[in-house]
């Protein structure tokens, strides 16, 4: 493997370098062929790496940056005014050839900003889009996986060309990430019949029933996301959005009912206690920290955002995707496949 | 209580007879003062009705219908073909003024479609809607309650005007079904900023606040639904429609992975077994079939749509829903609202 090295916003996300940090050193150990640079205030930096004993790592360093982009920060204020934040260093870094992808906890409306505008977009490409792998299960084999769904919220209001190209980059996301030959590209709709929903989503699946090298399969609905019924799911980013945050919202609502419940009293207590390494596999099996780490696709280098309140093991998950990204070039892949399909409508046309 | 009487599409549903006429039964006996019809094809009704020595009963009626609308059929083909049909029968009963209410697990679309031809649109009300209710929890107090979510899948495409009229009659039934005085209303969004999400919304929210007589409160996001934030939450039907069923697609994944996790082995079912009397307690706190039934709003009538795999229990849960509609009379609450909106439009105009 190449000698590939990846810029972290260290000072990003509610939990900074309390998360960042650890998650580093754990990845560190696990791919001795990857450097790591963290971003941030120099001084603080080689603190903490000097109480790991780590601040003469061969592959840690440290590139200092002086300013943090606010959780809440407006995006358009952060792009403009915050040219030395822990961020826009760790992008500058990737365009810089100096990485080969950047994480950061930080403010997502930031960063998507400054990605964009430093990076810029894949030719081809007229849109980013937020793709995050959520957990299925077949629930007639038990058999667990995967699906990259996107936009979850970059873009709104998405006319066909944009859904088939998200459908492009999903399909070429799961072939590099989850190593899935042909993957099934689905439409996220309100039902399964060709006649239903609103035309940009219609057209969208006639763009892609015509493209060879495409494996589209059809419309699916919500219930269907965590069933493995497709590889890619692909959907304007304001219905995305929706969606992510209400699976966010009931398994909060679920999580509260089952901790009340066996809260109540002595003997449900008890119940619990017994019932523990059961419970303790439901919430391995259930962890949202191991699907943390969202792509930014569509732009010229790998940006990979971690969920803000992310703690280590979960921050630790955000950089493994950073990790494969960079190892397998999905930018690269990404400019092939958009190429290649040009040529084929340029035959077509 | 006026002497109120109950149309039940009797055939309609995955279940058909098995789940609605036991449920007509058990809802029966709890309202002494409340007439059900049973619309279906009348030798099998009285048949069933013999087994349970209730063809005498003065308060249960039978009215025949001699066809039945299929669950995949198009709802096009049904309103113009099955006029005879138990679900379009029981429309009519309504339509009639002999019955103040019907309830069908039938083919959603038909239904809808049915139910708007027959029944009409209320004046002011350009679309119809389908509200329903979702639990909450307060999980600062523990406090439980319900939230009325629209439209959750009658519309494609809302103007500002069309979410505006669902936020209005999400509010008058908030107040009739729940007796919420001055219920909080709130958009659904992907920001709670002012300046986020699609111009429609940004345009209802503006109207929203300008209007007196609703307490509007803000955008909420899709993780906020089961958090008690609001009491009605308005948004495009496709959202809502994408937003329901994901939900309900994580609910079975988790619900997957709790009976597996307990199933796996001869140990993790005795920890099922002593943990029974808790997963019964969550089971029923997180049972769907208790918030069954809803609403088609903005149709001069009753209409209610139980989901078309309810079983009894569930089936017994739209049944109340279409007491307490009727009783309440949610049309005219819901036309004496509009008209007093209207006036308060003409005088500022």
């Amino acid at each position: 493997m190449a000698d590939l090295s990846i810029a972290i916003d260290a000072m990003g996300g509610d939990n900074g370098l309390k998360a960042t940090v650890p998650a580093v050193i754990k990845v560190l150990k696990k791919h001795p062929d990857i450097n790591f640079i963290l971003v941030g205030q120099e001084k603080v930096l080689r603190r903490v790496l000097g109480k790991y004993k780590l601040d003469k790592h061969p592959r840690l360093s440290v590139q200092h940056a002086s300013e943090v982009v606010a959780m809440d920060e407006s995006p358009a204020l952060a792009l403009r005014n915050k040219k030395d934040s822990s961020m826009r260093v760790a992008i500058n870094l990737v365009k810089d050839g100096k990485a080969q992808a950047c994480v950061s906890a930080g403010n997502t409306g930031a960063l998507m900003a400054t990605a964009r505008f430093v990076l810029k977009m894949l030719p081809g490409i007229d849109r980013p889009a937020i793709v995050y792998a959520m957990p299925t299960v077949d629930q007639t084999t038990g058999e667990r996986g995967s699906v990259n769904m996107l936009d979850l919220g970059a873009n709104v209001g998405c006319t066909s060309e944009h859904l088939f190209q998200f459908a492009v980059m999903g399909s070429v996301l799961s072939e590099a990430r989850q190593n899935i030959k042909n993957p099934k590209v689905a439409l996220l709709n309100i039902g399964e019949e060709d006649i239903k929903g609103p035309d940009s989503i219609k057209h969208a699946a006639k763009m892609l029933a015509d493209t060879d090298g495409i494996n589209y399969t059809g419309f699916v609905e919500g219930n269907d996301i965590f069933k493995a019924k497709a590889d890619v799911i692909v959907c304007d980013g304001f219905i995305g959005n929706v969606a992510l945050k209400s699976v966010e919202g009931l398994a909060s609502f679920i999580n509260y009912n089952i901790k009340s419940a066996f809260k109540s009293n002595l003997l449900t207590k008890l119940c619990g206690i017994l019932a523990f390494p059961v419970l303790l596999k439901i919430k391995k099996n259930l962890d949202m920290r191991r699907f943390n780490g969202a792509s930014f696709l569509g732009i010229k280098g790998v940006v990979i955002k971690s969920h803000g309140g992310a703690d280590s093991e979960a921050f630790v998950s955000a950089l493994e995707v950073a990790v494969v990204e960079a190892s397998k070039d999905l930018p690269g892949r990404l400019h092939n496949k958009v190429e290649s399909l040009m040529g084929q409508l340029d035959a077509e046309g």
